[in-house]
């Protein structure tokens, strides 16, 4: 199944995506698409229901982030050999793990701030994990049976921020607006394999980024089983994989976002994002 | 006011703390101590109650972290120069930012769990500051406006995994257990000033750490500032301010936390903790 969320920010309701690629209303169903609806029990729940029966959705409203109620934004660093190249940075032994602050999630289309006097805010697609339940100490083996599903992401990073002055990545991964997910949260059921998934980025319509998650240093499984490690994962927390090359900061000369600039980006089978790059209040 | 939350992990009811010391039930008045109830109007209406109409909790039961709902739990690293000292690290010219997984939130009483082969985890006494508001781009001049109240917050941290290996603190700071808050959220009207509280922690009633909030490098003003430059602060955010001299990790030899240890700690009006070291599932 593909779940959306869809209406004006903070007031989004629930939907589901039918075989006709339209939105269906699931407000009579679920409160939201949230973590206490996906479980597997409520996903097989709602599976079986006919999405000719749900409510069509005329139009083509807004859509929010396609997941409500995240606790945690969890962040993987340089999980791609190339993008660890452009970056000057060497391969890691083990994952490196940031977190970007939930109030930077944003809808698949919204547009990007810019930070006020950012000159080097850059791009990052990404798969996104949507975890279902929770995952302490879990093993490589098991990890993915504690996945909910995948979603594109945007993992907008402002350059010196994260990485110059004092340290550490939050501070240039967290913005508003810096963590678009969606357009839809893909059930697990309904990808094959999340390690063999296309990833594109375009900036202003060229080619930017466009790499496959097969290069994933670090896959899925290990990085769920990991990060359990360190910490408790909990229905709706959000793992974003990190990225391929491409970036801007890796270009020559660098390309950062300006205001007008316009991005697209899709991981294979999850939908794509659009944005304005607009000046941040 | 002195709010705290009584009962079972999870099934916290609120409370408010009376002049007596005992705690009043404030559940018929609130549905509990979290971000909807932190604004100026609230608060001023559960302070025209009378708190001797409330009823009263018989008995000593377990406390709760003092605020549910926390959406990013944010701490600020070496913040006090002797601190910073002992690190061996330099003091920063700006803050240093990261944070803890909310998963991490525990009762001030709670147990500290020891991760799965833990050598280094190590205590911080610190002063917590709680949100009352959306700060963004806030001026330093108005930045406790914006601010509920205050904690004690014991910022628990393996060292192991926050500095060593491939990086980021995250790591380190996150482990379930590891960010106590409470006894209670001492409202600001009650604090005449952040930054004149002395702050204390005992390791097996031997003093370890004595301090105060006035040799902070960046004080709570200019912190709630400046990260709302980089991230918009919610009502429930939760900031950790850093941490004085004396943690394990600093000792000649290092001393770090071991099964049956017991911490207490306790920064000035806001309430002392208390920790018995276990051994994490």
């Amino acid at each position: 199944m593909k779940f959306a969320r869809y209406g004006a920010p903070g007031q989004e309701r629930p939907a589901l995506i039918d075989a006709g690629g339209q939105l269906r209303d699931l407000a009579n169903v679920v409160q939201d698409i949230h973590p206490r609806m996906l479980d597997d029990a409520s996903l097989a729940y709602i599976r079986g229901l006919d999405p000719e029966s749900l409510p069509l959705v005329e139009g083509r409203p807004r859509l929010g982030p396609c997941v409500a109620g995240v606790g945690k934004f969890i962040g993987v660093g340089l999980n791609y050999s190339d993008h660890a190249a452009e970056a000057n940075l060497p391969i890691p032994d083990e994952p490196i793990l940031f977190s970007k602050a939930i109030s930077c999630i944003a809808g698949p289309d919204d547009p990007i701030e810019l930070p006020r006097g950012s000159k080097r805010t850059d791009w990052e697609v990404e798969l996104g994990v949507v975890m279902a339940r929770t995952a302490k100490n879990v093993t490589e083996a098991n990890a993915l049976a504690h996945v909910a599903g995948y979603c594109t992401l945007n993992d907008v990073s402002e350059r010196e921020y994260q990485l110059e002055g004092s340290g550490q990545w939050l501070k240039g991964k967290s913005h508003d607006s810096f963590g678009p997910i969606g357009p839809w949260l893909v059930t697990r059921d309904e990808v094959a394999d999340p390690q063999s998934l296309a990833l594109w980025l375009d900036l202003n319509g060229e080619r930017r980024q466009s790499g496959t998650t097969a290069d994933m240093i670090f896959n899925v499984a290990f990085l769920v089983a990991y990060i359990s490690r360190f910490m408790t994962l909990k229905a709706g927390d959000i793992i974003a994989t990190g990225t391929p090359s491409g970036v801007g900061m890796g270009a020559t000369p660098p390309r950062f976002l300006g205001l007008g600039d316009r991005l697209s980006l899709e991981v294979e089978g999850l939908g794509v994002q659009t944005h304005l790059v607009t000046a941040g209040d």
